[in-house]
């Protein structure tokens, strides 16, 4: 078996060999990965179907929850034909590489392009759903990164083939093979944290404490989000109708997903109209609701609920993401109370305004500093699908590189070509002072011209 | 005196509260803090003055040297000047937030924004030069974002000045006190380094070993550059003017810049050609050359030097950052050499190829995974004022977020905002097999509309 650094060499090496090799040649080998991973249907199948048992045996025994075993299973629904699909909509997304986002004429015969390029090394940790081998690979190869994926172990049998699948058709390719590597243990994965010189991003998709155990053990830069804690607030001229269909479908559409609603604000002058009806509506919708006294005290003088239903919440209540049917409610004063509670409670993931009023709008989308903020809208919208993005790399609630859902471009950085065309060459002594001046002229071409 | 956690939060809030404050006021403060430093400016000097004795002291004691001395210096030539004109020049460059680079209708009255924004609380930390936090503070205002900033303890008085002058500047504006604040120890720095929840980028501008100390002692992002160890490489196809006018531009221009030239690679074919007559520039120019047993044998058979200009070098001089005049020299047996070590021992900074073949310089520029590639230009042009941002917050060898010369777009981040115009606001459940679907169509106003 390899060591981790030798793994970590490997991937810098396939990168850098895959330096001069054409984007198009990268998706010719997204094609025979496609491929491959539909002549060994039966194969993985059968590898998931023994993943399957053996996790139900965990189910069984308690050690395992009956939703981690769901997301195991490859063979639900239209899940396999939506991985094959996901590889050749990710080979036929643009090319984010290559791009020239800023080209200016230093001098004459002195041109300057900032092209963007892949990042490097990706190391991508996930959980459970073994399919994500499959997609992120895609997305790498796609992206012009070499990349280092470790799945759960519960997936172990499911993701080796699918892995397999992925090396059968990088192979028919001209990338190197060790451009995807997979690795099976969690001592790998520590190993791997250490070593900076040869990885360049980790990406971890999973549970909170799997993303800060990461986050507190590298220094390499880590993309992704620990924590999704998204509020509703309902404005004072907040619209009835609006404000149920919203907190409604933020909060119950997917309760487990990130983009889910934990926390609801609501203000003062509604509590005894606009809440009561919203109120109303989520414990119709079996939505357990934790409040502070004045929501509470409104809530049981319209629709007196039970305690199971309704009750007193702590403070630890505004800094919990549920990701079940229950949701934190809070009255506060004013809209910038509201987004002073959203800012310091809040994972700046994404927060929603419901309200009339433009002014109040463009005070919370400014004033509420998350990657999402949203006005009349539910929060279940943040994702890289709905935005456009063709595919999601995953959610980021950081503030550097790339922030909010991820497409294919937070996989690209850029580096500067300068090239002279002087007979003479270019060198920096001949301008300054009394000396040569710097043109900066705008170049309008976007295509890089060598 | 404050705690360091106290003065995280008081950035925090100052930078949050900012969010409503409109990017026209943060220029006005900018034209403030400039007359505050002119009508303070004989107080400023004055205390520079007594750093500058007290550094003497130091200097004239061997725990000094003269370059740290004389970095150190306000007044002199037109530094001072050059900071007054710095501060108008940075007000006077275009607002690098506000800016629209994504919008999609997703549905009919359901519009999506990608806007660029301040990424928070900046924490900079710096050596010796005093006149990096007026500079600084100056980006960090114009940027939006709130900032932390310890200067060099050599410093200490005249940092302090300056800081006042810069709060006497914010106080005429509407901008929060705390937007800026200056610390003065190093254990307020470990102490900070610590609150990643309030802390959202660390940009270290100074020594090597202060870079790496922080990039080991925190989780905060860091932005800036360990090392600056570039090459030049001499292609097969070089044309002998262009190689010795690169490359002592990039080695003698300026020997202690980041973006100065450390190794020279030299293709095996101009051992008796090109390399004596760049070599001998090399050479009557003072510059020591440290080369392998081929390029010094080339080099004694036509310029005999003595040891101490030309000697042989040991492998890990191919890895010095020698910030003098020294230069490492290898030959290579060919262009995937060449780029293979330069991968290997460049800090990903800036390389130059000398080259009359354009798929040299194609295939150079390409597999250099470094954040400048150049052909045929001095590598001391990786500057940000040359190329064309006004001014520089930095180098960065980081693949993440900015790389190359960071100017102000380095500063800033965005975020999504999300406005339904729609009479019911939107929800996802509306969405789906056999409901509606994502329009995604582009919205060609790169205005925000509310």
């Amino acid at each position: 078996m390899s060591s981790a650094e030798d793994i970590a060499k490997a991937a810098k090496s396939a990168f850098e060999d895959s330096q001069l090799i054409s984007s198009a040649e990268r998706v010719n080998a997204l094609r025979h990965i496609r491929r491959a991973l539909e002549s060994n249907k039966a194969e993985i199948l059968a590898a998931n179907r023994e993943d399957l048992k053996a996790a139900q045996v965990e189910v069984d025994a308690g050690r395992m929850s009956e939703s981690l075993l769901k997301r195991l299973d490859l063979d639900k629904g239209d899940k396999w034909d939506s991985v094959l699909h996901g590889v050749t909509d990710v080979a036929d997304l643009p090319d984010p590489t290559g791009i020239v986002s800023y080209a200016k004429e230093l001098d004459d015969g002195l041109e300057l392009y900032r092209v963007s390029c892949p990042i490097g090394v990706l190391l991508v940790i996930f959980e459970a759903r073994p399919e994500v081998v499959v997609n992120i690979a895609a997305l790498a190869i796609k992206s012009g990164n070499a990349a280092i994926l470790k799945g759960g172990k519960e997936s172990n049998r499911t993701t080796q083939l699918l892995a397999h699948a992925i090396a059968a058709g990088l192979s028919q390719s001209s990338l190197p093979s060790t451009y995807i590597q997979t690795i099976q243990t969690r001592a790998e994965v520590s190993s791997l944290l250490a070593l900076d010189q040869y990885i360049d991003l980790v990406i971890p998709r999973g549970s909170n404490s799997l993303v800060q155990s990461i986050q507190n053990n590298t220094k390499i830069p880590v993309m992704g989000h620990a924590d999704g804690l998204c509020s509703v607030y309902l404005d004072e001229s907040a619209d009835a109708q609006k404000a149920v269909r919203v907190v409604l479908d933020s909060k119950t559409d997917y309760p487990s997903a990130c983009n889910s609603a934990e926390t609801l604000l609501v203000h003062e002058s509604l509590l005894n109209s606009v809440w009561p009806t919203v109120g109303g509506a989520l414990l119709e919708a079996n939505v357990r609701l934790l409040c502070d006294p004045p929501t509470l005290h409104a809530l049981q003088a319209v629709s007196p609920a039970p305690p199971t239903a309704a009750s007193l919440a702590t403070p630890e209540d505004y800094t919990t993401e549920h990701l079940t049917l229950t949701l934190s409610v809070l009255a506060v004063p004013s809209l910038a109370a509201a987004v002073r509670h959203i800012n310091a409670h809040s994972s700046h993931h994404t927060d929603s305004i419901v309200t009339e009023s433009q002014h109040a709008a463009s005070a919370f989308c400014r004033g509420v500093d998350s990657a999402g903020t949203f006005v009349n809208a539910s929060t279940r919208f943040a994702d890289g699908f709905r935005y456009g993005f063709g595919t999601e790399v995953g959610i980021s609630t950081g503030r550097i590189h790339a922030r909010g859902p991820v497409g294919l471009e937070g996989l690209v950085i850029y580096k500067y070509m300068l090239r002279s065309t002087d007979a003479k060459g270019h060198i920096v002594g001949e301008f300054g002072t009394d000396k040569k001046q710097y043109k900066h002229a705008n170049i309008a071409s976007t295509q890089l011209p060598f």
